[in-house]
């Protein structure tokens, strides 16, 4: 009973598997959801936390099952020398329930929260899904994701923007999200300032990608370009962004695409979540040829992950349009109706709208590509990649594509000239 | 006492001179200030708030005096009809105090602040300071007018931006200044939205410039540019800014220059404070030629405006590169000084970033003019000109130079092309 005592009393306790049964005999509403009445039998808990910041638990009792996260004081990757505040739980909550709002089809339900505890118990996801990234790793193709990527993006960025909000709405939501201040620094400090310094946790493929490493230190116009970027994600409330959508916070199975852990959600640009969907779809093409093998040398895979990609930004783009026209009328105080309702004035202001953000995500999403290989964080799609020559040659195109697409974004006009020059590059 | 005891039980009670008096009797610190003992003897007590918002009294005691500022609930040139929040006070000391603290030569210091009477005890600024647009229309020429406003803005910009704060220290700031939304949504409604529609508080000189009224309204290019403008005003946190820092702000006299009336402050793109000086500037330029008579035609004076205008810019560009120079190793979080600190590199980071600064300048200040001639305030420069076609034609020179500016901002390159492009315009 120590850690109900210590919620009781007002304090944290990091749960174990032992006093996380504890907690859920004593909370009503997951009691409730596990086993109905008082008594709820066996439970059985398993630990599957494999991110890098939480402790995820999947609680299953004789009637229903629960996915149990709580976050401790500090990034669990590196340990308590790297203290992370665990009120992120709170705002993956308020996350959680605002984009579940909007798009209830891709987003688990949150059934509880203890902000006391840190706590968030939400629906379980269920076998066969499995994280995405593990999917690219093992070539599954999944024929709904850019249907249901391209969904979750569109309705929770355009409902959470000046497009849909009031200003007095909007200023009240950013304010809230200012609190998430620490998280946005870890990405601050991880995607736009580490890879361009000599860092201590940053590392790549050495010796191989030593020279790669070093030319991005002492690359100028990189540099300049990214400090556009870190400005834009520092100072720019656009819309409620989830703030860490690569692969690995999606889950799916070939019919349901469910997005997770929005920890890192704040009123930030949108270019930000576009960019990490399809810079990490991207990384996970370039880490095909290092999963080639006799049975499949993946070319038709890759061609699928590039028509994903494809077939993502052009349904986004789609659908977002769809949604502003729906509500050109409505609350929005963008683009006031009075001013902006001719037909033709309007399309001019969507296409350079959307061609803003076309260009922000590009940018983005070759800057989180970029921290992916000399950073700290790396993904699992190159690292499986047991061979290292191997695996340096997948990141070293994988890099100079970033570098490319980073620099000279403006250029692109279509998201088939992006595709095209990721094919080339490979 | 009705005034005292209102305040006492938490109840918010607008003053008159007399309950003014009451109040300051029972406010040791203005007593303080104003006459020493409990007994501060007769006090002359004088309404000047010529504003569009609020209450100002002017109150002199034996030994000293002070301003008082009172924010009623509602906006005062319009009246109750209009409600709007008296919680501006709250922001207006906020930020007189935040500008005091890195500029206090030009900002009033504030004495008192009491948040249930939304009331203000500052520093009056005393004769022969007048308000600078009332110098402008009198063609007083103020030698060291842009030598002090660069000044005011340079420090106040830079010492709440991202190149001096930390992140940590911005998002709370930027989440505080969210609650000064009514302000915001004022501005966005009457600068952003209301001259490029039909709205009723709309007003222009007519018949004379009715079509030119209906050509900002029909004007696509324009209504594009204004939307770029009006996204940026409400995403864009990038540093503390005064919010209205027109010619009406602003107190002089030969050898001061002081900013007041900061209740619009919030964090929002610097260039709207840089534009409203400049533009306030230009109209003041382009309402000359009304003012000429047989004494004086007033050509030296334009010139010494536009030569003010220039120098400002100029002025602060070079002292807000100096503040990032001397800082750039400091706590500011946009360019860490290990990834900066190439001169070359700095300096291009430097240039760009003035660059777009310039620029987003002459787009705010732009749309400040044009609203202050086809919008619900006008300005006195332009409003004293009694001989109406005059008038007329002075405004219309105004409007077509600030159209111009708005949509070609991005091809000036210097402000003195902006000034020959004035002096080419009336």
């Amino acid at each position: 009973m120590a850690a109900i005592a210590a919620a009781r009393d007002g304090s944290f306790r990091a749960l174990n598997e032992a006093s996380l049964v504890e907690y859920v005999r004593a909370t009503p509403v997951i009691r409730e959801l596990l086993g109905g009445g008082s008594e709820i039998g066996e439970l059985s808990i398993m630990e599957v936390g494999d991110g890098n910041l939480n402790f995820v638990y999947i609680v299953v009792g004789p009637f229903g099952s629960v996915v149990i996260k709580q976050a401790l004081p500090y990034i669990r990757c590196v340990g308590e020398s790297w203290p992370m505040t665990k009120d992120r739980a709170y705002f993956e909550m308020l996350a959680l329930k605002e984009q579940g709002r909007y798009c209830p089809g891709h987003v688990p339900e949150v059934y509880h929260f203890d902000r006391i505890m840190s706590l968030i118990a939400m629906r379980y996801l269920k076998p066969p899904h499995i994280i995405l990234r593990k999917g690219l790793i093992a070539g599954i193709e999944y024929p709904l994701l850019a249907e249901h990527m391209s969904d979750f993006m569109a309705k929770t960025l355009f409902f959470t923007s000046l497009l849909y909000h009031s200003t007095t709405e909007h200023r009240r939501a950013v304010a809230e999200f200012c609190g998430n201040v620490e998280l946005c620094r870890l990405t601050e400090q991880v995607v736009f300032s580490d890879p361009y310094k000599m860092a201590p946790h940053n590392r790549w493929t050495s010796p191989y990608l030593d020279e790669d490493a070093q030319a991005i230190r002492e690359d100028d116009i990189l540099k300049l370009e990214v400090a556009g970027l870190k400005s834009m994600f520092c100072e720019r409330a656009q819309a409620l962004i989830h703030g860490d959508l690569h692969t690995g916070s999606i889950m799916v199975t070939s019919d349901s695409t469910q997005v997770i852990d929005p920890e890192f959600a704040f009123y930030g640009p949108m270019g930000f979540d576009i960019g990490a969907f399809l810079g990490n779809l991207i990384l996970g093409f370039f880490a095909q040829d290092g999963h080639a093998n006799e049975d499949s040398n993946r070319e038709q895979y890759k061609n699928w992950i590039l028509k994903t990609v494809e077939d993502t930004w052009n349904l986004f783009h789609k659908k977002f349009i769809s949604h502003w026209n729906e509500h050109k009328d409505g609350s929005g105080e963008a683009y006031p109706s009075p001013i902006y309702s001719k037909a033709e004035l309007l399309q001019q202001v969507q296409s350079i709208y959307l061609e803003d953000l076309f260009h922000d995500s590009l940018g983005f999403g070759a800057a989180k590509m970029i921290r992916r290989i000399v950073g700290i964080a790396h993904v699992e799609d190159l690292e499986s990649i047991t061979d290292t020559s191997r695996r340096a040659h997948c990141e070293r195109r994988a890099l100079e594509f970033a570098k490319t697409l980073l620099k000279e974004r403006r250029q692109f006009r279509t998201i088939e000239e992006v595709t095209a020059a990721a094919l080339a590059s490979v």
